[in-house]
């Protein structure tokens, strides 16, 4: 799967970054009353995750100072508020596990989901808040764009559930605002910290939007044509769960009226068997070519990407660093 | 009932500034996409609520400088992170209606009452950011720690649901965070964005706090003792749904062991007949004089509070609508 998209980049872990985000995370201090709100926040930030967000926030800073340890509150801001979005999303998709551990609702209840959700978006907030003062207007604004575009982006989800048509233009919308928003966030605001104009952190922005569509594509990709066990989800889980994807709609729009057909009654027919649902599915995307189109898709966004990054006038030895982590993003190798 | 607490004051209304208030929440932008997520923001914010928050922001401000209109977006952060509270607690409570109309969650479900609630804290920080930037550290400060203590106060509020024995210390803290808190911190803010010091701010609060907790356990009384329908809820509705409120706690604590035993059942009998329900608790209650001892906890906060707000050297002529303002809320005026 590793040159599915691209040629194979020198594995680079900004492992540096990694670890200091999983110190400082570490060091946030859960152990006030009342437990039954902070123990969750506590569990959900230990979750082992990767990291990628806060990395590219410091990243991003590197990019214009060496001093990256002023990015540190914003890199900690970009964490908590993704994983915040992890714990509402898993209630509303009623998800029962994630990354091989229970969800928050499942082992808590809702409530305490919704507001351990809740009191985590302050907390995001309270780490914008320690960004250096001539600095705080810009990061702030991008935050709150950032945020309520995810929001955006979760109700488009929802909707595009209930609605019969949804278009790719549409779709790619919704995963722009869901996931790509929050990445390009990440390196605009490293940017601002580092000393950036607000050219060069749009440039940086724009470079990481079109990273993080291509990001969402190749995993509606690896979704029907991962490795099992590898990514960590179940082969076809977008399949089994009548999701609509890149893959889905494409194949929709290119069926003939039978296939059209059975698509639809795979989306919407919870009861069957899973198995037979995604062989089912496969069989008319392999007909279609519909990964082929969406590995295009993913090349286009990514090339898009790369054009932006070049663009910015910055240290071409720093710049690979950071075509190397949208590399290793999209193979899934961080 | 005017007359229960103290004695009845002019009837003042800061109505200048809850029109400019109901004005400003009126011009906020809900018309774009997706609708699922703005509609219930905007159901939720023209629920003709009294302001009682923002008009302190911004009377609090007024003590300071007459150029009120620089605490507007702060008075507006204020006013919509308190009715996203209501919408995440409403949820949490299961409640089907708020002020008479239907919850977001009732008339939207539950996971757009979620997202919607979430956007608008995301809202009430980009009113936030629109704060004077040379204020804006304190103020942002001011507002994390009020937003992170109403979160505890939501979920101690939802331990003690569950928890057999709640003191009545935990109570008046619980309420303190829950409610007292954000009273507190709009008077703070509303201070600061006039150019108040930190001292002058803080006794504000002190003053805010502690009307705070008196207008809570006020409407402890009001619950039982209340004329029904003029409060806008069902006397006697927090004995019905099981709610350890100080009333409860105070008999509880009194009770004899037949007493407690009777109490007890109501609070955890939630089939029963609701009316038998609340004369049999109120029956204890006027035998073992609650109210009277909640009356004089009412008037103990209350005389707190007047006693910071007179330590705070200001205007007295703007000191007085302070006052009034503050027994208008305790009588329920606004």
């Amino acid at each position: 799967m590793n040159s599915l998209v691209i040629s194979m980049a020198e594995p680079l872990q900004p492992e540096k970054f990694r670890q200091r985000i999983d110190q400082e995370l570490d060091a946030l201090d859960f152990s006030k009353a009342p437990q039954e709100l902070y123990q969750p926040i506590k569990y959900v930030l230990s979750n082992g995750g990767k990291r990628a967000r806060p990395v590219l926030v410091m990243m991003a800073c590197e990019l214009f100072t060496d001093d990256t340890e002023i990015a540190l509150p914003a890199a900690m801001a970009v964490e908590i508020f993704h994983n915040f979005t992890l714990v509402h999303d898993d209630i509303m998709d009623k998800a029962p596990l994630r990354r091989n551990k229970a969800t928050v609702h499942e082992k808590w209840g809702n409530n305490v989901a919704i507001l351990s959700g809740d009191a985590m978006i302050v907390k995001a907030y309270e780490q914008i808040a320690r960004c250096r003062t001539e600095y705080l207007n810009r990061v702030f604004t991008v935050f709150n764009d950032v945020a309520i575009q995810v929001c955006e982006g979760q109700q488009m989800d929802m909707n595009f559930q209930e609605c019969s048509q949804v278009s790719i233009g549409e779709y790619v919308h919704m995963i722009e605002l869901k996931t790509a928003t929050l990445l390009a966030g990440s390196l605009k605001i490293g940017a601002i910290l580092g000393g950036a104009t607000d050219e060069e952190a749009d440039l940086l922005g724009a470079f990481g939007k079109n990273i993080g569509i291509a990001f969402q594509l190749q995993d509606d990709i690896l979704d029907v044509y991962g490795e099992e066990g590898k990514f960590g989800k179940q082969v076809g889980g977008d399949i089994v769960a009548g999701k609509k994807t890149f893959l889905m709609l494409k194949a929709m729009e290119l069926a003939d009226d039978g296939d059209k057909q059975v698509l639809s009654s795979v989306v919407s027919d919870e009861g069957a068997d899973s198995l037979l649902q995604v062989a089912t599915a496969r069989k008319i995307f392999d007909k279609l070519h519909v990964k082929e189109i969406a590995l295009e898709e993913v090349h286009k966004y990514h090339n898009t990407g790369m054009a932006e990054l070049e663009n910015l006038k910055a240290d071409p030895a720093q710049k690979v660093l950071l075509k190397h982590m949208a590399e290793a993003l999209l193979n899934r190798e961080i």
